[in-house]
């Protein structure tokens, strides 16, 4: 089969972009054909050069191969949107596929968003995200925490900002799925909190209907309210719904439990089987989950009025790099007085 | 069949919303009934009461009846987002067949949006929006303006706001269906301008699987750069993606010159009969059809940094309320000049 000249070249970015490293060219090869795409060492090098002379790669040396440049990332991002039309359930069931959590010792990798703040703000936005944490609209209480100029799983964080890491929403589709229970990701919606109670699905962006991760849009689009869910007790938070096999339903109840120990959650509500869920209907046999949003605590720190630039689903981290929040402050705290030093 | 009593509130409420007018419970009872909710008028009385006390309707004479309340209206945007599901394209659908306006003699309702801006920032709105108009990457030229305390069509304007209606692209959607040819809505997505030239869409929101309407959502979510690709030629701006019978595309390419007589436009690009258009395929038998977003000049306003909050498929509005955006700031500058003497 004939590969046209620019579904090669885009396809080579997203090998590089995925792959997080340099690789050299044998190595595109064989990622290639993985993806089902037959490139000869030949032609690939022949691309090479010309994603070169665009800016979108460099060689790091003969050795390693070459990387995707930042300009070759953003191209990525852009390219083909109908090719990532549903990208978001596709990325959702591949990240939860590869994340390694295990239940039983709580090591092993997690997905999480990737949140940048300025560093002068960065109390502030842990202060607000530790209430959305204790009020229980968080994925858990771990989050993460890099410098300017450090790592953050595959992101590389800008010198003069600080990279909040919270454990995003998928990461119990994952957990789910190594017990082999299976999850179905149906939409993304904003849910109305009223006396400290979920009520209704106010908005909702389905997720195979869409190239855009619904959360981050409504946060985005400032549609949330999770700082007056928290302070006030009625507001609009994040949820998504789900869908689970009935049968499977005492076995998701013990392993919220077993997450709780390592400080993970966001389970908001079970449905009974075959029957709706605030007012969605489910397939049946089927049960809706109703999971909270990874990003309200950033949803809370964006509606404080603190400037903040979020990529959810940005990728797979070490459960190790994350820590309570509550301890994060101090940590943190303890950092800055060392540096005055 | 017994209908619950959150379900015929949550009904009358809807009846009230889009009459737009007070009305007495003998006309609730059988605007219900083409519903398919079978309410007796004593049973009707008894909600409406409810509906009183809870603020959401208000009685206006014995003689007209009641009407939604503020509150009312927010309940109704809020309620059972699940029924809404999809309702951008059930809108899009249900305001296009009510329209009338008539290609012939260019009277009768459009479709529009509508924008409030703090009245001290409406010469500069107007300015940018006049450039959106003037490098093409609106729905026409037509705009309305009315005044602080006045009505656009349906729409009571704050006393402090200016208001600008704006021709939705959706509009098109009625004009085509009047001459007899279908309109499938597909997607609302953003398309990437390069060199003054459409080259794909960068993101995309089906309209069956929101309950927003996408373009608001991207405006909103500070997604767009039309200023970009109206100043250097280069940005993103709002387009949805349609899909009409191939053996249409002639009798459209004619419609679309008697409306640029009456000031309307927006058509971006049609494709060939059964061929995939920005790379977006279609089904067999149709053409891909691009319709620019009738919010693409207000997204130019809010990135320029005027403060704008915009309601898209706000209702129908009489053509002859719409003037070419060029006179409109000659006009309302009269208008000031009067009100100083």
């Amino acid at each position: 089969m004939k590969i046209r000249s620019d579904t090669a070249k885009a396809s080579i970015l997203r090998v590089l972009n995925e792959s997080g490293k340099p690789l050299g060219a044998s190595h595109i090869v064989s990622a290639l054909l993985s993806m089902g795409v037959d490139l000869q060492p030949r032609t690939v090098r022949h691309y090479l050069l010309k994603l070169d002379g665009l800016g979108y790669t460099k060689l790091v040396s003969r050795r390693s191969g070459r990387e995707i440049t930042e300009r070759g990332r953003e191209e990525v991002s852009r390219t083909d949107a109908m090719a990532r039309m549903g990208i978001v359930s596709a990325k959702v069931d591949s990240l939860g596929y590869k994340m390694s959590f295990d239940l039983r010792d709580g090591k092993g990798t997690v997905i999480v968003n990737t949140s940048l703040v300025d560093p002068g703000d960065f109390s502030l936005a842990i202060k607000e995200m530790q209430l959305v944490v204790e009020r229980g609209f968080s994925v858990g209480g771990m989050i993460a925490v890099a410098q300017g100029g450090t790592r953050l799983g595959n992101i590389v964080i800008p010198e003069d900002e600080m990279c909040i890491g919270t454990v995003c929403s998928v990461t119990l589709n994952g957990i789910f799925q190594k017990e082999g229970i299976p999850v179905v990701s149906r939409f993304g919606g904003l849910l109305e909190i009223k006396d400290r109670k979920p009520v209704r699905f106010v908005n909702m962006i389905e997720y195979r209907g869409s190239t855009l991760d619904p959360m981050e849009v409504f946060i985005r689009a400032d549609m949330t309210r999770v700082r007056n869910a928290v302070l006030r007790g009625s507001g609009i938070v994040c949820a998504s719904f789900r869908e689970v096999p009935s049968a499977a339903v005492e076995q998701i109840r013990h392993v919220e439990k077993v997450m709780k120990v390592h400080g993970l959650g966001g389970i908001l509500a079970i449905g009974r089987p075959s029957q709706p869920l605030f007012d969605v209907p489910v397939s049946e046999g089927y049960s809706g989950l109703v999971v909270l949003g990874g990003l309200n605590p950033i949803a809370a720190v964006r509606e404080a009025g603190i400037r903040v630039s979020m990529q959810s689903l940005s990728g797979l981290l070490d459960f190790s790099r994350l820590v309570p929040v509550q301890k994060c402050l101090k940590r943190n705290m303890n950092d800055q007085t060392t540096a005055h030093w």
